[in-house]
């Protein structure tokens, strides 16, 4: 199977905005839909729902945590159960949208921070996944490729895509580099261009120590969000297509 | 069928307040839990549906406006098309809760200004139908006993519990007196029993100009708060077990 | 005195886009900062003063209903109480971020659905001209021109900047076209400068129904996103300066 | 100088609950208002102060982490700009309140997390301390007795009131004992009498390991919500008093 590309959609307040969104979903194979706590909200959820089925793309809740001055990217102590509830909550939400519209839903994958944390801590990982599980067992987890979080969600009987992104750089036990340090992205799109041959080509990213990491990734996230980012998204997917 | 008795509930952002939630589900037949716009939150949301499904109470959604401040009850200009995501968004998070607790979701009761405005307002009423009818058609809807929305529903395909209030006064029309007015509430308990008795016994309440209107009932909603509340729901509870 | 110019700022929620509203800096004399409340938050609200400080500009509070969603468009049913408290809260807060950074807070302009709601409604109008007098009775409140606030402000002993809009079509009476309608908007470059002319030159608008209007304006809105904002910001600019 | 007493307020969304707020006020020297961050909104600002100035309290500003849902107790991961920025916004809108009833703002005191995490993190410490410097440097802050904040306040010049409390546990090295230990809280009314006793007299608490600590204490914090909040509030009044 072909390498799923994704890509975080609906993450505006303006309405407006969803035009843009609209163009990249011809060169992606499936979207995670903002829910409402971290960036969205009932409208924006609804109107990019109506489009992924319009444009026949995979659609995905994109639970966060309850911080929009944040854009859900701050680590917060929360606990287990409030987490298992805001998974619940956000993904309830979108499913019922995806209902109305007679779609499927097919996967689900945690937004920043929540991301972040629950990959390798295995209490929260374990919120993560029962949410899933509890809501539909059919629900496809996305997570950060060679996380603890993968095999948490295998044993539980989920089905798994092993994510690795586009833009960042990678360390050598095959984490990312943290967005707080300089180099957390890749800048240039020949950078970019050469990391995902290697992951489309090898399963395989440079480190920045400049070591080979293998790494088993279903799907390829994507920005949808930048000057550059239709231009960008239009090679990759053609080179997804070359590859095969 | 005896009629059903209502309570709002899971209004507190305290899930200490649950206790005192907790000891009027033995006095009422179905509840309304509060969905996040208005009041409530994932926690309490899911722990009031496990204690109502302990109970065997009978679940419902309790959407409002997005206005905590306001407690949703400050009425907003809010277009059809948000009316309808608003309620798919709330109600689909509410019966992810009852799903994960493997219990059902019975009816969908609008909170505050958005049961007001969309009791005879035919574009909002038919966005709320239509929401709550695309969720699941076999969903009741509690509104307003005798307003436009019962036969916009009614023709639409959905059940209709009519509803009526243990503490609120009428008007000649059959429409509640205004929280604005000083005499909305009805203050005494003794006065408020001769009510509930005439809406038990003869599905009719007196107005505040002393004319008598037949309302046709199937659902009474009580409050949940307030230093009597729990007294209060006795005696109405034992009265309709009395009555039959 | 030359007209003054005044533009909407630091209504995202993403502290990158501060970058485009500081070029359009150079263009305006003066601006009115999201609160928190529609639009914007306490580490915008703080670098868009720094800026506007940076620049010497003229700074002003632009408190809004607390509708995040409906970015403060809606008309709520606020009791004039409520908005005397909202006011003081957003401004209050607004004003604390200028005094740490030793500048001087100029004006207050009420936002979307409280601007129009407090422009007529004598009750309304009276909450927002007391809420700004209160706080400091040397603050501008900036309203819209011919409307009821104006001499409700002049009374209290307000001063008072009227305000018309570069982009907006009015009606015969001098009111706004609402949004709500298909020609609220002025679209061609041509006809907004035209229109700006006329305000300029001649404090004289051309209303829908062709007649021409008399409005005494002190100051004059231009929006300041869009794709075609700085160039149009630069026109007005210079135009003004021409005209002087 | 007699110790100071102070009191959390306005934290709940119900205006009607202020009545039991009212009367803590003649038991208390000193209360702290939320300010719309992990509680209260700008109505019960505004009552609260009212209160307060008839009541001849000192007024403090109590700002705490924008987490509503959390109540502003869970740890978030913010930056020091975000530190301050959060305190100036919630300050700044307290102290307009307080302004348009020209009264005196005293003190500021961090809730919660912020509060908690604030006391021992040097970079946090100075984010609020600058924060209150830059507000107003005649304002007290009020801080964990014993922790590294009020050495980081007295050297920037700030007037510090250390504070104990009149119901929660210590450790031997003067901390306090974790809300998520079972032992967090003092129970019963005798064991806190002779604790806030040990306070009054001889600046001294008793450690859950048995070991006397010296704390020095200008203001104690005692709770205004609980079922025995105004009878114990009561005993601490007048052993203060009798103490002197």
């Amino acid at each position: 199977m072909p390498i799923d590309i994704n890509c975080d959609m609906g993450e505006g307040m303006d309405v407006l905005t969803l035009d843009k969104d609209e163009e990249i979903l011809d060169y992606v194979t499936s979207i995670n839909i903002a829910c409402g706590y971290h960036a969205g909200n009932h409208t924006i959820m609804h109107r990019t729902v109506q489009n992924a089925i319009r444009k026949n793309i995979r659609i995905g809740a994109h639970p966060g945590y309850p911080d929009f001055q944040g854009f859900g990217r701050r680590n917060m102590d929360v606990s287990a159960e409030e987490i298992y509830n805001m998974m619940v909550y956000q993904v309830g939400a979108l499913q019922a949208f995806v209902s109305v519209e007679k779609g499927i839903l097919h996967h689900v994958k945690p937004h920043g921070a929540l991301y972040n944390q629950s990959a390798n801590d295995i209490e929260k990982a374990t919120a993560v996944v029962n949410a899933v599980y509890d809501l539909n067992p059919a629900y496809v987890l996305y997570c950060l490729a060679g996380s603890k979080i993968v095999n948490i969600a295998k044993e539980k009987g989920l089905r798994v895509y092993e994510e690795v992104f586009s833009d960042r750089h990678y360390n050598d036990d095959g984490t990312l580099v943290s967005r707080e340090e300089p180099n957390a992205l890749i800048q240039t799109e020949e950078e970019m261009l050469v990391h995902v041959k290697g992951i489309l080509t090898a399963n395989e990213v440079m480190s920045v120590q400049q070591k080979k990491i293998q790494l088993s990734a279903q799907t390829l996230c994507i920005h949808g969000d930048g000057p550059h980012a239709l231009t960008f998204a239009k090679k990759i997917f053609a080179l997804r297509k070359q590859i095969g």
